[in-house]
């Protein structure tokens, strides 16, 4: 039997020339224009699928662009993988910032250039790859599904309609995907904690219409002033939000999860002066890797109010407004959130202004579980190919849709990442280490023979 | 000798004219266009001065458009009253809701309705009809000088430099001046007070660029959050504003002053009903007439930060930005109100952000003196035409050139204000009362002669 090292060193310009024919297909799926273009990438995906393997593969319609399902079964009692992945890919503007065309893929020293060749075409074929390997050499031990969606970057708005609808066809033991980091090259990880939102609009309307702030001022409640008031209040001094009831469901992660956090390698400094800043700041009794990734936060996402073009002028506001938006932590649960942050404004303004608060929208928090067999059997599969195990990491951002997975099908998802920060995902020159390629391929064959056992 | 009601009575379809002529020449100082247009409406008052019984009358060349002075000298000994005034107007949009010609003046019922009816071309002219009076009737006891400016409605760029220019010429006993309003038509009034004003720009910087909130959210200071906190200091609970030294130079109002202030008639209830407010709000210990006109505040007048479109977005911005003015009262002084809230948002600001602070412009207050002889002969003036002693009033508002008249030239003016506030000035279908225009030159004539004695 070939091992997957060696199959990669023989199929290696390949696996690249086919993974090529689907970054040529320029599938923004947030300009219509491409439209036909979200067609063509899925068939790719279809193509792709029944040559490495597949018994069985289908471009399925949805309210949005199609989702390509494939599926391999090898015995009713073994495991069953759900690989999800996506085909769409992020608008390429600013273009002129391109230093190689986005859909005609370059490789540039280690690196593969091109709009998806990390997010999510590059990290999504791994799959397609091991999958191939484990069919040619018959060393497949668990059902394969595959689940490939094209509206990943315009926040899903199909597929989770479209897992109610097929629940039964998408039965599995795990939901394998790849569209996260890792910390560095040599520090593998795995993403165990993905945060919630919940996000509202505030409205604080005080006099009927602007008012000269010299005949007023001192006598009118001003509502840029009440609303600072409102968002002020809102955080404590030692960076605790003063919601009533806002952690009462906040799952705390215990002193092993935190050293386990605590080993992968931050640099403060680094990290400070990354962003130009002198001082980090957020929750008293966390480290920043934990206020991101294991508590919940509050941010305004913006704020206007009155004048705001070049100069003076001496109005005092009618309105004020704010968008604010809080990240969440299991077991919070995003609409609860969205009501208490609106009664507790409600409660605490002055009855001199109306105060209005608008849940936009909103997802719950994810949370693996590292005692399972499917985490487990991942810690082995990057203990084989790195030599050490993955560091379990959260992230501060959202992935609304891992959640919707667990809600809707009741599957739990294992996050093997393989891009990094230098990625430069959904920006120009967006790039993958090959390397990471080429060992993300590795990585997912030792899991399979791990979790199959 | 005929009364000055006689001559009023005979004369007015002329006044009334004259007046026209004036108003409709469209001299609106903040567009370009009409540039021309204040070279005619200074020549046109410049003729009527003389017609009027001038000496001398002059159209003055400043930086901006011209000065028009005029003056007629009775007696080296005899007092000096420098008349100022303005022929510029507001902008008239949007046309669209005048129900006449701004600049063809129709009376309708008991109102002259134009723009400049009232500010300042009807307020101003009574002076010259007053002036012809005394003229023609050969009464006039006193020195009069006439300074009519171009450019009061665009902050008065060139009239401090001119007047240190033509201190000499200026020189006087009382600047007189009609361009504040009294209280009701039966209840008149003096402004003795005008606040001034202290204009700031904030700007706070957090992350050199906008952050994704979820990745970065909980770690790193958000500078809209900050500058809320920043705002919401600036006033404590009981509307006192914290800034250090703010109240050092506020001059404390008498009571005997302020029980004169509380006889002007207020009606909170239906204050509160025209601005749609459940309640006012403001320092604690003073009334709203008081909070508005001897006590300084201070307003956000405009704020913003982040994402201000419509829907959510999920950004910690790079910085806030607020403009902030302080209504100030005598003796603060605003370049000084400035340095101490820059100081004091830069001292309260946390390390984890920058915080600029630009004094954008401001001015003076201004305090009239109650015991002069000015003063005390307006007071008789009202007493004689409406039977019954002025109100002293504050405005929340500023006149800054009021403040650099006293600085400048060193001499106080006095408010002898006849609009009302149904005459919408500044607003479209802006209009004057007659009779205010009538008893307004009535009540000049009177005070020439309680001044001159």
């Amino acid at each position: 039997m070939t091992s997957i090292k060696d199959y990669i060193e023989t199929h290696k310009e390949r696996f690249l020339e086919e993974l090529y024919g689907l970054i040529r297909i320029p599938s923004i799926s947030s300009e219509t224009e491409h439209k036909p273009d979200m067609e063509r990438a899925a068939a790719y995906w279809r193509e792709q699928l029944l040559k490495a393997g597949a018994d069985r593969a289908e471009v399925m319609p949805t309210e949005g662009n199609p989702v390509v399902y494939g599926e391999k079964k090898i015995d009713p009692h073994a495991k069953t993988v759900l690989v999800y992945g996506h085909y769409d890919v992020m608008p390429v503007d600013p273009v002129e910032l391109w230093k190689t065309d986005p859909f005609e893929p370059q490789i540039i020293g280690d690196r593969l250039y091109a709009r998806g060749a990390n997010d999510d075409k590059g990290q999504s074929f791994m799959h397609a790859k091991a999958f191939e390997y484990m069919v040619r050499e018959n060393c497949l031990p668990c059902n394969v599904k595959f689940m490939l969606e094209g509206e990943e970057e315009i926040g899903s708005p199909s597929l989770e309609k479209w897992c109610a609808e097929h629940k039964q066809m998408l039965e599995a033991d795990i939901i394998l995907v790849s569209d996260t980091s890792m910390i560095a090259p040599d520090i593998p990880s795995i993403t165990v904690g993905l945060r919630g939102l919940s996000y509202v609009e505030v409205k604080v309307t005080g006099p009927n219409k602007d008012l000269h702030s010299g005949i007023f001022g001192g006598a009118v409640a001003n509502p840029a002033n009440v609303l600072a008031g409102l968002i002020a209040g809102l955080i404590d001094e030692n960076g605790h939000i003063t919601v009533p009831g806002f952690y009462d469901d906040v799952v705390e992660i215990s002193a092993e999860e935190r050293a386990a956090m605590a080993k992968a390698p931050f640099d403060e400094a680094a990290y400070r002066k990354a962003l130009d800043i002198a001082r980090t700041q957020g929750e008293k009794g966390f480290s920043t890797i934990e206020r991101t990734g294991i508590r919940p936060s509050l941010d305004v996402n913006g704020m206007w109010s009155g004048y705001t073009g070049e100069g003076a002028k001496t109005v005092l506001p009618s309105t004020a407004h704010a968008k604010i938006s809080m990240r969440l932590v299991p077991d919070q649960n995003w609409e609860k959130i969205g009501r208490q942050i609106a009664d507790c404004l409600q409660q605490r303004a002055p009855q001199s202004v109306k105060v209005e608060v608008n849940v936009l929208h909103g997802g719950q928090a994810y949370g693996a579980d590292l005692q399972s067999d499917a985490y487990k059997a991942a810690e082995q599969a990057y203990l084989e190919v790195y030599g050490k195990l993955p560091i379990p990491t959260r992230s501060g951002g959202s992935i609304p849709i891992i959640a919707a997975f667990e809600r809707v099908l009741g599957i739990k998802s294992l996050l093997m990442g393989f891009g990094l920060e230098a990625d430069a995902i959904h920006s120009p020159n967006e790039s993958y280490l090959l390397e990471n390629f080429y060992r993300g391929v590795e990585t997912i064959v030792a899991f399979y023979k791990h979790f199959g056992k």
